[in-house]
């Protein structure tokens, strides 16, 4: 390869319904093609592919590894056509996936759900991040560190999700000891694929920080805690897993010849460490120091702010030393609804008569109630939501809450709750910051990327007027993948036209727009009036003094 | 007329968008004939008709009392035509009316909205029962009779409405002084329409009582409490009203020649003194004795029961001596909103395909929503509603108090916030009969009639099983316009061919269906358990606790 030759970075971004590669300039950031797979699996959360076996209950979410490997093939050579760029000039792969998706494989690293005698049965599947059948086991989790007087959950809010490593592995063994049996590793969708490009396995630090317990200090959680969880799960970490664990960027190894020749890209190619999605969006969005907050604004929101110390701040979904850059103790917390809130408004409480609006105004109905919505100021609709339509992640940690909507008389119109749903997810975010603060870490600033920030422009005003302060935008519409080509290009290293460390990566990958969302000063005192409101029934229906959203949910089991 | 002939009665039934006139066999209660007059201008809440003129505020009601002429024009001889009944066959005319429904006139009956001079000012014009601008005033009222320690309140819940009469005619005084000094009357619409029909100013007890702070034993309040609103309106009850009061059924007078000529009636055929329209519902659906609530359904609910022995019961709309039947202590209580949150919801929250599937399979929405509601046990939504989207009339009498829903998640469906919202419109109630109980009023039966027990299936059963009451259904469909006639035949006597009493008019004339909804236990027991998270709900909100929703509808004013 001349030396003139543009270098190109490869990042993969997995997401929940889709895949997606982008093929970034190394030198510039310029994103020079992207291709997106949607599985053709989607989310299993009915029945099971190719099989009669239907899912136990509502609250299971799997995927099929052969959706990762489909998504290779179908975005990877695309991405190489369409750029016009040759598999050698490719000088990385950084890959980003949701997390916790876990799953069973054998030591080669075939997923057990590929295997015919384990087809049928459920747990041999991939349980994506969102699939919460395991409740009961997050629940031993929780009383057992409490009982056991353990010392990590303070680092996890104090609790532990559903979500997570252990409480799903844990159901593995409940449900299915024959699957859990067979299975020589439980791993993260995260490292099974690296393991499929390198040919390796590894274990990176950010899922097994923030999903598994683990720290750079303390490791994972003692012997004699998984065992009081259950006797079979004494030794799941050194049975089941690796305590080898990789940090941000490292190189997990060269791209193997198999896969190299399947895809189209150089054997030996660097590839990265596996990464959750949302932490490669840090840099990306410019952000390689301490008390700048980045959200990743869409379906839900997460935030994420590095500090110099460690801090165990109320509700956080973890802290982990090194977790979101190097050398810093990243903190994460989050909301789990924010644009599936609204989805659910578009989809449940909108009227035929705005469906025509719209239709005839030939914009989507989003755009539409944003558009009504925007005719009114803080405070003038009289509503207040609380945006628990999908539990409380962070500062309450509890899935048990539901949504709350008051202030409705019969003049009351469709934009007002939508903008009220707005508004309350923004209470949300203003709550978490506070949080931060009041427990020492700081936010300084506040970067956004995702779907929300790119098309929602009074939510962004909204946000920005409720917390009082500015909001950049990441200028790339893809973040997540961004980072992770940026992972990628780290993973080269400079030698090899890359970058020696993420911040080199930032300063020439990454970049804001021009426009920021600035608080209105009127506004934001009036949202602070009204955040008080927020607060104190944020308090009221989440902190015990009335836990009747939960004596409800329990009360549908009776009925 | 020959002695073998029938004989009828008229009832004429003043809503707020229609008027209905009903024709009835005295005998036997059958309605032989009915027509509907909607009225020309309506409710007036933007402009006033043929002006200019457009109101001040948003909670402006406002009507043309020329509407009230037209109806008698477009139903009476209607009727008479329809069934082929004579105009001398008609022995007795009855009247109601929504109340406080209030209007300035001159010595003579003219009401000042159509003179010339006043035309243009909305304070010449009738203010409706539902017109809300004279809450300074009411809030005055109060406050007035508090400081003052008059006795009077305590037979009103403790608080007067912005609905009632001495709001709206201090409204007058203090916005439209000169409305005020050219009215030589202040009127209910009820007691108006007599006039008209009799050719003499009457007073009625049931507007008198619960209306306008009236009583047997003490009559109206002091002179001293109405100069301490305004010096102005020290006199307003000798200079503006009478002291001469009708008792329920008494006839007013005889129909005057210009009227009968008009309308197609005999001159002198008897009309009883005017009427409350909820009020005259109760003989209507066979209820002449104590403990027996009766209960009207409709865009809001009135709650109506009779004892022997005067009780304060916190909330009541009113205890009114004689108020509803002769010889017994009237109590209403009323929720401001049940029909209309559900048109609230069906016009504001429901989404395109739901109209789509009503379309398809030819039902309304209302009725596609219920049969999808009916599907869900008591409990199983997960919901909780408080019914006040338009305030909470009884039992803490407070406007300002707004719609609260909770439990929503990213599946609820809107057939379940349907289900939610019929399930806190019977809550509502059941606290109505609860209070009533504690307090010394006995609540033995209930009896139903109005819009909704005609259409709605579900939410019968739903109040049936959260009261644990069985409910019994009036057998008429108009059972205002019914009761009205049946005053009318008392009014004509047993000499004329009617009756002496209401009893026995009752004992003729009304009639239950012969379905009732009954209870079911077990659902019973599961809403009495949602019932407790209401009633805790509805103290914490309505009572003091956490006044976010009166917060919140200060701050639109300052937004």
């Amino acid at each position: 390869m001349a030396k003139s030759e543009k270098r190109y970075a490869l990042g993969i971004d997995y997401g929940t319904e889709s895949a997606r590669a982008l093929l970034v300039d190394v030198s510039s950031g310029r994103e020079v093609a992207t291709a997106v797979y949607a599985y053709s699996n989607g989310v299993i959360t009915d029945r099971l592919p190719g099989t009669k076996t239907r899912l136990p209950a509502h609250d299971w979410a799997l995927q099929d590894p052969e959706d990762y490997l489909r998504a290779l093939d179908a975005t990877v050579p695309a991405v190489l056509r369409k750029a016009k760029v040759r598999g050698d000039q490719v000088i990385g792969i950084g890959t980003d996936f949701t997390a916790c998706t876990m799953m069973p494989v054998k030591r080669d690293g075939t997923p057990l759900a590929t295997l015919k005698e384990f087809r049928a049965n459920p747990h041999a599947w991939i349980k994506l991040w969102k699939h919460h059948a395991a409740q009961p086991e997050a629940d031993r989790v929780n009383e057992t560190a409490r009982r056991l007087g353990e010392p990590w959950p303070q680092r996890y809010g104090g609790r532990i999700s559903s979500e997570w490593f252990f409480p799903k592995a844990l159901q593995i063994l409940d449900e299915a000891p024959q699957v859990y049996a067979a299975a020589d590793r439980l791993i993260e969708g995260a490292d099974w694929i690296i393991w499929q490009l390198a040919g390796r396995e590894t274990r990176n630090l950010c899922t097994a920080g923030y999903k598994a317990i683990w720290s750079k200090r303390e490791g994972f959680p003692r012997r004699a805690f998984f065992e009081a969880l259950h006797p079979g799960f004494a030794d799941v970490v050194d049975a089941k897993m690796s305590r080898e664990v990789l940090p941000l960027g490292a190189r997990a190894g060269g791209l193997t010849e198999a896969m190299a020749r399947r895809l189209g890209l150089a054997p030996g190619t660097a590839v990265a460490a596996g990464n959750v999605d949302a932490h490669v969006a840090v840099p990306a969005c410019t952000v390689t120091g301490p008390g700048k907050m980045v959200m990743i604004m869409g379906t839900s929101i997460c935030h994420m702010v590095c500090g110099t110390a460690e801090k165990n701040v109320p509700g956080q979904c973890g802290v982990v030393e090194d977790g979101i850059l190097p050398g810093l103790y990243g903190f994460e917390a989050g909301q789990s609804a924010v644009g599936d809130i609204f989805a659910w408004f578009v989809r449940t409480c909108v009227p035929a008569e705005y469906a025509a609006e719209a239709r005839k105004r030939k914009v989507t109905i989003h755009d539409l109630l944003a558009r009504k919505a925007a005719a009114y100021k803080p405070g003038q609709t009289g509503l207040l939501a609380l945006d628990w339509w999908n539990g409380n992640r962070s500062v309450l940690v509890d899935a048990d809450l539901t949504g709350m909507m008051l202030g409705m008389h019969l003049g009351t119109r469709p934009e007002e709750m939508y903008r009220a749903l707005i508004e309350a997810t923004a209470f949300g975010t203003y709550k978490i910051i506070r949080t931060f603060e009041q427990h020492g870490v700081a936010v300084d600033e506040i970067y956004c990327c995702g779907g929300l920030p790119e098309r929602n422009d009074l939510l962004m005003q909204i946000y920005s007027d409720v917390t009082g302060r500015e909001f950049k935008i990441a200028r790339s519409a893809q973040t997540c993948a961004l980072g992770s080509a940026m992972h990628g290009a780290v993973a080269a290293g400079s030698a090899a036209g890359g970058y020696d460390t993420i911040q080199e990566a930032a300063r020439k990958m990454a970049g804001v727009r021009a426009k920021a969302y600035k608080p209105n000063a009127e506004a934001h005192a009036v949202y602070d009036r009204i955040f008080a409101e927020y607060d104190a029934l944020h308090d009221y229906f989440g902190r015990g003094a009335n836990d009747v959203m939960k004596r409800l949910k329990a009360l549908k089991g009776v009925a």
